[in-house]
């Protein structure tokens, strides 16, 4: 009974899928596919796995594909129902397929002069890559081998394929112990070692020749024989039946099934098994190999792409051993010319496949054109020819640059080959970064790079390409740009807030410390600076001026180059250019209607804005950051960090004067002076936004990092303040913490001095009643940050409402405005409902929900987090991609508490992350309300946000 | 309709709570308390209130209390229900009530002669201090003011006592602006300035004589006719039913709103009101007042105890201005003894009660008894005696000291007058302190006291007395105590691991710096230290060796006393005496027959240990603190930190060693060095603990924790290492970090260096084998430190499984072991689930806990907490109690999260808060297995558990 409603089920099972196919597939074992015609096709994943679907459909496609079959997912089924034996009449299948890849192939298996070799790949519905076992070259034998080396004139290739085969064959299918053939393999080549000169350590693979490995073939051979009690078989089906064997108990392997378990992957039949024709472009000058592009994967330039090699094996174009040559003639020429190569030397030693082959040419250009239509996206593409006949070997979309992605999108709507929303999911957001930073010449750096000038790499932490001289003081920078009129580089330890005006002004930021939101990396990236950080390489020698990297020496003045893509510190001059989309959005140099790029950025900008569903705002506090980030399309203010205001000339010093003072009344008078800054910044703001939202944070860092921490600078400031030295290290000391980023700062400075967030509230207010009354609407945020307790919260909130109130029954004015919260302290998220009663909006600052959730201070974390991601704790960087299931799931607690008290709470995030795509679909996902991220990051965060709604 | 199920429904309402009392009580709208007996009692608090049931309980027990009469919480809300009108009956019910009042006080209302004078207060069934009204002196009027003058031969006390009432009455029951009498005060004590040669600003309420007063009254009388438009009201009935309207009133003003609102408080029928006969103890030489103890409240000798001023007022006896006389003659006999008074002097000018009315002594000594035996606890009392007669004003159960506590508890089930629980639930967690620590000789104390020693305050860290001479270094004090054999106190700016030498040889330890959980508050804990932290007050200057505080020059050698249990630094020597109970348990120098305190302790402590129902362990690192934590009852050690083993002479060597190691074999060969003695430890611990579990933690600090920071420190380093000092200056700013707390600590230094974990596994398991060979049982716990993510256990468990695994198959021994871990990052409290899913015990890290989760640095919180509390931000220091409703959330998220994945997972708690006495009842309730604290607060511990139980 038992057995048979079991079988009734299967059945069941089985039919499932095939519902989508013909009637007549139904029960059928075997699927072939070759001569231009596939019985499957590429939906059947089901029965013929992702692999023999990729490849019926790649055959039906129009394209020359090895041809081959594949045995169904319900074969390996039925073989484990059965007690690990194959079903009934799946031999006499397979014989009948074997017969029709023989007739398509022109070859056959174990024939003595055109011999047909095999590849037994698995492939299950779900890629389970490495997990399965494969079989290459099978069908080789003594006798096949030396049809072989007839044919292709290669004895060394020939025994090479025969001995990996015999290894691969033993170890996969018949279970003899593979280091017994490593051992040999490795006794061989310390054999030759005298004989070639070389200790026996360094001998390598190819130091093997064809009779080395004719000898080892030999050994092969008495090692399975040892092991199995039989001769090594001869007899391809034998070798065959065995092989497919094998894939059909990889199936239940001890990786698979962990694989599986822990992907999750349930309800499979198992893997099907494909047999597919082996070619070969190396059987003389009418074979080659090659590799290609539909489109031009750095530019997008709609030009066919690509490389290949006369009598040459796929391994060979990628080994660098001969130079590839390429494909189309035009691209050949312009190879030349770049190389400096004269055109009879060209046509004599790098002649393009159109060229030598021109008719395969035209097939391969045919082709292209059939896959890039069918798959409708630029392909990359494997190909061989076998004495003249062409083969695709694979088909994949393209890896491409930004620059390629957005053409591609763009000119294949115009093509109409994909739709608008397509096209925005072809551009992945990350790649918007390239677009809008200064990119370096392509031919200067490469010049740079092969002539050993890279001096180190670090964390590329703000991209674009940067070139200047040398400097390791902001001062000392800030005097050569604004004297000499240089461009500057500037090379700290670390930075500070100290340093920002030197790094305004300098072209890129090195440091040797820190991570990608240290400091540096936080305000090159807001800045839209180049920014290579944590650069461990540097020795850095302040009171020198100079800095020793691997070797040299670089002295101040001294030229560099920083390649932010790559975190590439190179010595010397590369030439730069601005990126055409800065140039015509905010510089306005160049004239949006002359540039290819811009039009193409708008197109998939505007689109993206059309589908997204999720907010983007921007973190800005000078109106030239809120006028970029309006052009770069934010929707209003999350996070206007107040202390960034406060360190200009003036107002650092009635800063330090507060700080300084010893009671209310001090620290009152000084912050007096700062008032009318605070209100001149504030209506600054409000202005450019026009309307939009802004959301303006109250003073977050501790108060020390307002003080300086040099001898020199204290004495300075000692003079200035009319304070002495002793009372001012006093001060500093008594303000130095042991962990500042759990210290007095945040809503703790308001607690403990509510006069400087009173002076910040009436500067807010007063300078949104001015707008109000010159006729313009307002509604400003104000923001406290570190809240972690609601009593904090409450204690606050009373006291900037006193404050508001006074201020507008003083102006006869009526205004709305909305106080909220940070959310990033941990017992804040915990306690998300107790503060939702008192907050009217939650913005989640991830940065420090990170640090404290995660207990890592981005400061020292580098000294641990990249082995932590090397060895996959956290699969990426937390501190730039949100750690969704910890730190995502406090936000998650948050967010559904607050909720339930507060249902209309407006929820944001204004951290580092905000701007970081995946952290962006995950915001989308949790229904936040909106993001926001540093201005240059906000066209990222538009398209992320578009593909978190399109998903 | 509506109105008729009303009151249906309030029948119902108010009958429920009178079920208990007799029939004839029903809808009794006044209740009577007088000569000796009441018409209500104790239970009665839902229609008498919480003050009117203790006047009837009071009352019954035998004692005489002023008379008076209760208006029930139903009157109240029949006032409510008839729109503010009093219920019809109520007017004659008073009347008889107030005709029984002046027959039991033998005065009348208004009385030209013997005026009856009433207070009106209110109170509903839960207790809401200051939230309504209350009326004093209520029937003074023109005529009885005179009357009392009369009486008293006091007209500046009858004057005052007019003016106040005027003021109270008219601000509470007639809504006149009290603002106005203020003004009308202060502008009279301005117009006397003058006169008696004082600043305006200086002149105080006492300065006015009668006469000034008088007038005043005039001007109060005239304020009122001006804001009300008539006299103020002379008769008192009319005083007296505006007051009773004014305390109806009062429940619902906004203030008694909000209050039961903020606490929850529903269901009740409003405010009784309470009407009592005032008497004063200022009517001359057969008057007196006074406050008394049933025992003696420092020591719980069961003697009676107390003192009184004849004709004062109850504040007199408080203001210090005379001196107050004891109520005994033999106490009285002792205090002139200690005082140096001679018998005449005390006879002629301190008399006791006993001496000078002798048959009102008997009567209060017969009350004391009557209280004592009714309530069932000591009882604290106040009196009056007016006119020879004795009055009960106001009984509680006394606050005492812990030894009081202890004995009166024992002694009291000795007496049979209560049963073990609620003697165990007499002691609070807290009071236990006391008994454990070195106390200062009391008599030497007050002497230091009144000569002005005390130079300053910190914060009382470490509890008990200490006396020494000062030392500004760790090994300046270990010198002059191992070679001179001196007493030392170690005075430092803060400590670090390296002082802990020096800490342990030390009699008490004293820092500028650091709160609670400071290292020295924690270590000086662990070690049973005396501890004063965080005293700002301190100036040390290290060169010089001297500091001074608050004027005073303390120099190297110079010998202070610390009362660590008041925080008081002393100068000079005060006597110390060790605890008795320390005698008995821990020294063995006593036999504990002869302690009686030893013997109330161990009484205590095994009742405790009976009712709870929590484990209780210790958290010890050495044998000696593990033999300590055995004597005050650990049942296991839940924390085991491995650092502090790694600071000892040779073991400090070699663990720099391994710091400074270039590569993992360096780091390998001096792990090797430190196997051997870490095996020790362990066997040792596992020795002492003899089958009790044993959790120990792998390697929490940052290493640079381990490095010396000062320059003289590092060059004998350097010389000692043969590393020079350049190298080990760049290894030390190599490991610096800005935020430690958030650093390469913990976990993370398995991750990194996975060899220092390994060594620790390896030298656990081989000491559990060695103790397995020796026939007894073991369970290792081994726990890993602040794991933050599922992955770092992975990691670190399979690590730590496979080092198991070798050197069991190696020694041939089986062994269970539990691999468990910390839960101190927020996170992982977050992913609890996931984490459970290979730990087998989670131990809260309530330190790190609360740090990351409240963003507090527990080294620089000490600058704003102190503000927090008194801000009531959070209730108490939350590194001292834990923060039950942000990080208790969060355990209790991981908890339920925890057990949900694996069911029987065991969970302990082993953060400082582990020996914090609410901390421990919230463990209790939230399910935790066990709480871990340091050896001397597990007696608190366990009788924290115990109360948890009981509630």
């Amino acid at each position: 009974m038992a057995a048979k409603s079991q079988k009734t089920k299967n059945v069941k099972k089985a039919s499932k899928p095939l519902k989508k196919t013909a009637a007549k597939t139904k029960y059928q074992k075997v699927y072939f596919f070759g001569n231009g015609k596939a019985e499957g096709h590429g939906a059947m994943k089901d029965i013929l796995g992702g692999k023999g679907a990729g490849l019926a459909e790649m055959t039906n496609s129009g394209v020359a594909v090895p041809a081959g079959f594949t045995l169904t997912t319900e074969m390996c089924d039925q073989f484990y129902k059965n007690n690990r034996q194959f079903p009934a009449g799946l031999a006499k299948d397979v014989d009948a397929n074997i017969a029709k890849l023989e007739k398509a192939m022109g070859m056959k298996l174990g024939d003595e002069k055109n011999p047909l070799l095999v590849s037994v790949r698995s492939g299950a519905k779900e890629s389970m890559p490495g997990m399965m076992d494969t079989i290459l070259n099978l069908g080789i034998n003594d006798k096949v081998v030396a049809a072989l080396i007839k044919k292709t004139n290669n004895p060394r290739f020939a025994w090479d394929s025969y001995r990996r085969f015999i290894q691969m064959f033993s170890d996969v299918a018949m279970d003899v112990d593979k280091h017994l053939f490593e051992h040999a393999l490795t006794e061989a080549k310390h054999n030759i070692a005298d004989k070639i000169g070389k200790e026996k350590k360094d001998v390598k693979d190819t130091d093997l020749t064809a009779a080395d490995l004719e000898k080892l073939v030999g050994t092969y051979k008495a090692i399975y024989k040892q092991a199995k009690g039989a001769d090594f078989p001869q007899d391809p089906k034998t070798q065959l039946w065995a092989a497919i064997k094998a894939v059909f108990g990889s199936w239940n392997n001890d990786r698979a099934i962990f694989y599986r378990q822990k992907y999750n992957i349930k309800g499979l039949l198992g893997t099907a098994v494909n047999v597919q024709a082996m070619v070969f472009g190396n059987m003389g000058e009418t074979s080659a190999t090659g590799v290609c592009f539909s489109r031009n994967p750095a530019t997008g330039e709609n030009k066919f792409y690509g490389e290949f090699l006369i009598n040459a094996q796929g391994e060979d174009v990628v080994a660098g051993i001969r130079t590839p040559q390429k494909i189309s003639l035009e691209a050949s020429r312009e190879w030349a010319a770049a190389n400096g190569i004269a055109e009879s030397e060209r046509k004599a030693k790098f002649p393009s496949l159109e060229e030598v082959m021109p008719a395969t040419y035209k097939k391969l250009l045919s082709y292209k054109n059939m896959l890039e239509k069918h798959y409708k996206d630029m392909q990359d593409m494997e190909f061989t020819i076998q004495e003249n006949n062409l083969y695709m070997l694979q088909t994949r979309n393209g890896k491409r640059t930004g620059f390629a992605a957005i053409r591609c999108a763009y000119d294949m709507v115009k093509e109409k080959l994909i739709d608008e929303k397509t096209a925005v999911s072809r551009v992945l957001p990350e790649q918007l970064n390239e677009l809008l930073r200064p990119i370096f010449d392509r031919t200067d750096k490469e010049a740079a790079l092969n002539s050993g000038r890279v001096l180190a790499r670090g964390l590329n932490a703000g991209p674009g390409a940067a070139c200047g001289k040398v400097y390791f003081s902001a001062p000392e920078a800030i005097a050569a740009a604004q004297n000499n009129k240089e461009k500057v580089v500037l090379v700290r330890i670390e930075t500070t807030p100290e340093d920002i005006k030197g790094m305004v002004i300098a072209e890129g930021i090195l440091t040797a410390l820190g991570g990608a939101t240290s400091h540096a990396a936080v305000v090159a990236r807001q800045l839209g600076r180049v920014c290579i950080a944590g650069c461990g390489a540097l020795n850095i020698d302040y009171a020198n001026k100079l800095m020793t990297v691997n070797g040299h020496t670089i002295k101040q003045g001294d030229y560099i180059s920083l390649d932010g893509f790559t975190g590439e510190v190179i010595l010397g001059q590369v030439k730069t250019k601005p990126s055409e989309i800065l140039q015509a959005l905010i510089e306005k140099s160049l004239d949006p209607k002359k540039s290819g790029l811009y039009r193409q950025y708008k197109f998939i900008m505007d689109a993206a804005n059309k589908i997204k569903k999720l907010g983007v705002r921007a973190n800005a506090d000078q109106p030239d950051q809120a006028s970029d980030a309006l052009a770069f399309g934010a929707e209003g203010i999350g996070l206007c960090r107040t202390e960034h205001m406060f360190f200009g000339g003036d107002r650092i010093k009635a800063v330090r004067e507060m700080i300084l003072a010893e009671d209310v009344a001090g620290r009152q008078k000084a912050l007096a002076k700062l008032l009318p800054m605070q209100i001149e910044d504030f209506t600054g703001l409000f202005k450019t936004m026009n309307g939009l939202p802004v959301t303006i944070r109250l003073l977050d860092p501790p108060l020390h990092e307002f003080l300086p921490t040099k001898e020199v600078e204290v004495e300075e400031l000692s003079q200035e303040m009319q304070v002495s030295v002793d009372q001012l290290n006093f001060k500093i000391k008594q303000l130095h913490e042991f962990n500042p980023m759990l210290g007095h700062r945040g809503c703790r400075l308001g607690i403990t001095y509510p006069e400087i967030f009173d002076m910040q509230v009436e500067a807010i207010i007063k300078a949104a009643v001015q707008i109000k009354k010159s006729g313009r609407d307002i509604t400003p945020e104000i923001m406290i940050p570190l809240v972690g307790h609601i009593k904090e919260l409450q204690i606050l909130k009373d006291s900037a409402v006193a404050v508001i109130e006074k201020v507008l029954q003083e102006s006869g004015v009526k205004l709305k405005y909305k106080i909220g919260t940070m959310i990033e302290v941990p017992r804040a998220a915990m306690t998300a409902d107790e503060i939702a009663s008192e907050a009217e909006f939650f913005s989640f600052g991830t940065n420090d929900l990170t640090q404290m959730g995660c207990g890592f201070s981005r400061d020292d974390s580098g000294k641990f987090l990249p082995e932590y991601v090397a060895k996959a704790i956290y699969d990426k960087d937390p501190f730039q991609t949100l750690d969704q299931t910890g730190v995502g799931r406090m936000m998650q607690y948050a967010i559904e508490n607050g909720r339930r008290v507060r249902p209309d709470l407006k929820i944001g995030i204004c951290g580092e992350h905000g701007g970081d795509p995946d952290t962006v679909q995950f915001c989308h996902k949790i229904g936040l309300n909106y993001v926001s991220c540093s201005p240059y990051r906000v066209p990222l965060a538009i398209l992320a946000a578009a593909h978190a709604a399109l998903k």
